[in-house]
Formats: structure tokens, sequence, C-alpha cells
């Protein structure tokens, strides 16, 4: 994390109650984001907010999610409603010695903008195998090709990243200094994602091995 | 999961695309909202989108979140603004034989409506110990009180749970017939959230022992 400035804030992603905690730095907002698998999508139907989680991809300073073309949530943002992207982590309990203190430790980005749909074919499948590939390099090429019926019922959108900040807490509880003297445990208790062992599907063929590479090194 | 149906669907709420991972039951989506920590809550200000991660708690039949009274995030809901507040689960990359089909394993719940502000003292407490003691048990008798000052620098909001539904997403992949004859491996890859060592803080007293009870055992 540094001071730069890529991402100028705009009063919409300023961070002003906890000031230190807020970066507008290119490479925390895309180390957080590439920490990510799930997105929560914010958009405005007849005045009112939607929330929905989706997986997403990050390339340059661009978001890609997708989806069905009959999902409720794509169709919004493509007919125009302005988006919020956030992506956080919860990376721990903070225990103080005063309940007030307690808090958590987290790195979020939340980016503004509107997101326009990819048209073309050949662009449209070079994000998926970009999203793809980021997780699971050398998947891609090994799997039954997508066919054109499967190109259209995808929806794929793309945001850029212009109007966005990114909002991080590490480190100990922060206590009022006369709790110090308390005979209370505080500290921070870690938490993170983890993959487990994989499941091979029943339907495998015989012969047929599992990938060595399968753990998405992401976060 | 049954098909019981204490929240019954509305226009915002019923799965529609992929109606069988609707779930509009209460067990289900207590269970869900309880093996969270984070929230993200979507509101409005000026017919655009925010969405903000919170920690959040559960009682009965309402979710409470908290923050500084200062925070947008509160006030614009204290406000009036309506609210999305969606908790979600990752649980796994779900390979497929094809790019199509892959997928992600997933429990997610949406709630909407008006959330009101906690202005009474004492229920204001209660159910920041509810917060507290959900995560870890006999903690909060321990801690220093929380004092006057700091209550009131604290809003809690709470939300009926009354138009909300489950998404969820469990299993193996599933491939086009045809496809389930290709050498390729298909399988599912579980993600989980899990706690690490506790760091105890630097400035804990002599003699000060670790709570053995630390790990909340909530997802």
């Amino acid at each position: 994390m540094t001071d730069t400035v890529d991402f100028p804030p705009t009063r919409k992603t300023r961070v002003k109650r906890l000031p230190k905690r807020g970066h507008y730095d290119r490479a925390t907002v895309h180390a957080i984001l590439d920490a990510g698998v799930l997105a929560h999508v914010g958009y405005v139907i007849g005045g009112e907010p939607y929330v929905t989680p989706t997986s997403f991809w990050r390339h340059e300073d661009r978001v890609y999610w997708h989806g069905s073309s009959a999902s409720r949530m794509l169709k919004t943002i493509e007919g125009g409603s302005p988006v919020c992207f956030t992506v956080s982590h919860f990376d721990g309990f903070v225990m103080a010695r005063s309940g007030f203190y307690h808090s958590i430790n987290y790195r979020a980005v939340m980016a503004f903008g509107l997101a326009r749909k990819i048209t073309g074919d050949e662009e449209k499948l070079k994000v998926l195998e970009d999203f793809s590939e980021r997780l699971f390099p050398g998947r891609w090429a090994g799997l039954r090709p997508v066919n054109s019926q499967e190109l259209k019922a995808t929806t794929v959108l793309a945001m850029d990243l212009k109007e966005c900040s990114a909002k991080v807490r590490t480190g100990p509880p922060v206590d009022d200094e006369e709790d110090y003297a308390l005979p209370i445990w505080a500290g921070v208790l870690p938490v993170r994602m983890v993959t487990g062992e994989p499941i091979d599907d029943e339907r495998n063929l015989p012969g047929v091995e599992r990938p060595t590479n399968l753990n998405p090194r992401i976060w």
C-alpha cells in the first residue's frame, strides 16, 4: 500500500471517517480485486437497491462479470443502471479490551461506474478464457469448446476502474490508553479462505487424472 | 433446506431463472445468515447504488448492523433509504467439462426492507451484547463496560426479515450428456473460511491468558 493516487478520490469514493484506511493507488486496488472470486454488485430498479453476488475477474483497469443473458442483474445494468461494484475480504476478528473497540480486519474495494456489454464473439471468448486461465492456468485449452449457442446465452459486462477506492484495516486492536492496564485478553483472530481436497466427479472416465495445479492461489 | 414457504416470494425475491436454487423457508435463511460475519448492504443516494460491507448479526427474524453514528451508510438508511441486505458464502469451484458449465457453489440470502434505528440505550446495549456473545460466548461480561459516550457514538440498525429469499447451489458439475464421454477431469474444489492461530496483543498484561474458546464456530 502506498500513498500514490492513481484513482483521484471523489465525493463517492473518498474515505472520510477514517481517512488512513483509504487507499487510491492501483497496486492496492488491483491486489484486493485479484484476491477475490465474488463481487457484490449493486444496481437500482425503480429507485430501490439490489445487491447480487457474482463471480468476476479483472484485466488491466477493468472488471468483468458474466451470467445468463436472462439475468435480471445483467439486463438492468446493460440497460444503463449505474453500478457499485464491491469486493471485500474478511481477514480477522479484532478483539479489544472494551466492546467499543472490537473491530474486524478487512480489505475492500468499491468501484462506481456504468458497465458496457461485450458484443463481439471474439472479445467475449477472449475474456472468458482470461477468467478461466486466471484461476486454473492451462485448463481452458483442454475443455470442450464453447459453442455459438452458449456464447449467445452468456452476457459479459465490463466496467472501467475509474471512480474507485480501497479501504483496509490491519493489525492489532487499538484501545483507550487507560484500558491497557486492564487484565483482559486482547488480540486478533485471523480468518482466511482455503481450498479443500478436490472432489472428483463420479462420472469422470477411467484413467482421467486429476490436474495437479488445482489450487487457485489467489488469496 | 425444505420446501416450506415462511417468506412468501415477491417480485423482488422470487428466484426465477433457476427456481430449484430458491428457498423461502426460515431454517435455510437463518442458517445462511448465522454462518456469516459480513453482509453487503445496498442503499441508494441520489438514485445511485452503494454497497458497503459490514459486520452483522441476527436475532429471531431480524438482522442488525452497526457502526459510527457519522457513517454515510448508516445515516442514509436511517434516513429512509430502502435496503438490500445480502449475505453470501462462496463454497467452491464447480469444474465442468466445458467452460459454459463451470460454476460456483454458494449460499446467499437477499433481504429487502427498511431499517429502523434502535434508540433506547438499554435495547442498544442488549443487542450489542447479543452480537458479541454470538461470536465469543462469555467474553462480553469480562470487558470494560461500554460507556454512555461510546453508546451515543454508535448507531445500531435493525431490519425485519419479511421480504427475503435464499439461493443455494451445491453438488457436482452438470454437463451436457454427450460431454460425459470426454476424457476431461471434472469435479468440485471446495472452499471454506477458517480461523488461524490467535495473535496475542503485544500489550497484554503478564499473566493474562488467552481464552480457550476463541473459535467462533459459525461456518
